[in-house]
């Protein structure tokens, strides 16, 4: 059944689990797909074609059962099982990911690091241990996901060995497009494209529309 | 005509012309779709769809001039304009920005930053000077983009700001869903939400698919 929810359904699943949790947090126990459209930003008939996907059918004059969706949301989106995750770069941007405390949402986990400067080798960042680059082969072993924050010169050889180590997703945050084999999978956030993209749609498509993309 | 692209086409194009700059700067005066496809991660017949809407045509045996697609898309993404844009808080993901060289690739330009640290105002990173947050209405003015990289907490009390302040386009960084006004657009990305996203897609879809979100 998984298998059947539409890729931009399920992508926006991660952002009903975190909104519910909160309304839960604070007591609430049901949610109307108006609140839940202003709070996430999505359109409510987009939310209702969503949840319907789920099994889940609100009630007119209720709305949806917190604790309903976020169990069924915490099966699918597998919270109960913990994922290991390494970055890759200990830069500006790898150490902000490493202050951002992930477990607080969700159940991934930043377990190690890795930098190329033998100086913060041996370091370690909020409880997170940082390794030499050296050392990836031997550390890396049971860590399937890596976030790659490297200059953009090494990301087609540094990838090349987390290939090498087995790894099956890889979160590139470089202006680099890298290679894998087509059973890796790679999301890619290019922060001057988002920039660009920003710009160009504010310059080029009317306002009110409130679509978000 | 601009108006008549399809959004999913729009935000390829600064990926299309970032790969088509570099491509000019080799030397190289023709490309393949399925070169460019290699390049990019997008599959072909996108691209020979989206480049369809340019009224760019490849030649069968010859593929496409970069020159003519490169003066296509400059004036499409408007890059003879440049846009000025403020990071609003300077932590370690703001200091990424800052040091990242968006200048390279596009014409956005870091113009200024803020930050609430008192010890960091008056300072300034990579010839871009840091504000106190307390300046912010003083000093915006012309600006007309932020990239917001504050802590959560804050985010709704300093994006009022920045809307008063007249800002019509804001990066989200910031775990926060903020709220504006329907005329101000704002693009989301949520670091947490892109790594479980990730993660997901890893634990329930297959691989070899090759799509990309």
């Amino acid at each position: 059944m998984e298998r059947k929810i539409p890729q931009a359904t399920a992508k926006r699943l991660p952002l009903y689990y975190r909104f519910l949790n909160n309304l839960q947090h604070q007591g609430k126990s049901r949610v109307s797909s108006k609140e839940l459209s202003l709070a996430v930003k999505v359109d409510s008939a987009t939310i209702r074609r969503d949840f319907s996907y789920f099994g889940a059918l609100g009630k007119k004059g209720y709305g949806y059962n917190v604790e309903y969706l976020l169990g069924f949301f915490r099966k699918t989106l597998n919270q109960d099982e913990l994922t290991n995750v390494a970055i890759i770069g200990v830069g500006n941007l790898g150490t902000a990911f490493l202050h951002y405390n992930f477990l607080k949402n969700n159940n991934t986990k930043i377990v190690m690091a890795f930098d190329a400067d033998p100086e913060k080798a041996g370091q370690d960042v909020e409880g997170v241990p940082i390794y030499s680059i050296d050392e990836l082969e031997e550390k890396l072993k049971d860590v399937k996901v890596a976030i790659l924050t490297i200059p953009a010169q090494v990301a087609d050889a540094v990838t090349e060995r987390l290939v090498n180590c087995g790894i099956e997703g890889i979160l590139n945050f470089t202006p680099a497009r890298i290679s894998v084999p087509s059973h890796i999978r790679v999301h890619h956030i290019d922060l001057a494209v988002e920039l660009q993209a920003l710009v160009y749609f504010l310059k080029h498509y009317p306002l009110n529309e409130k679509e978000e993309i």
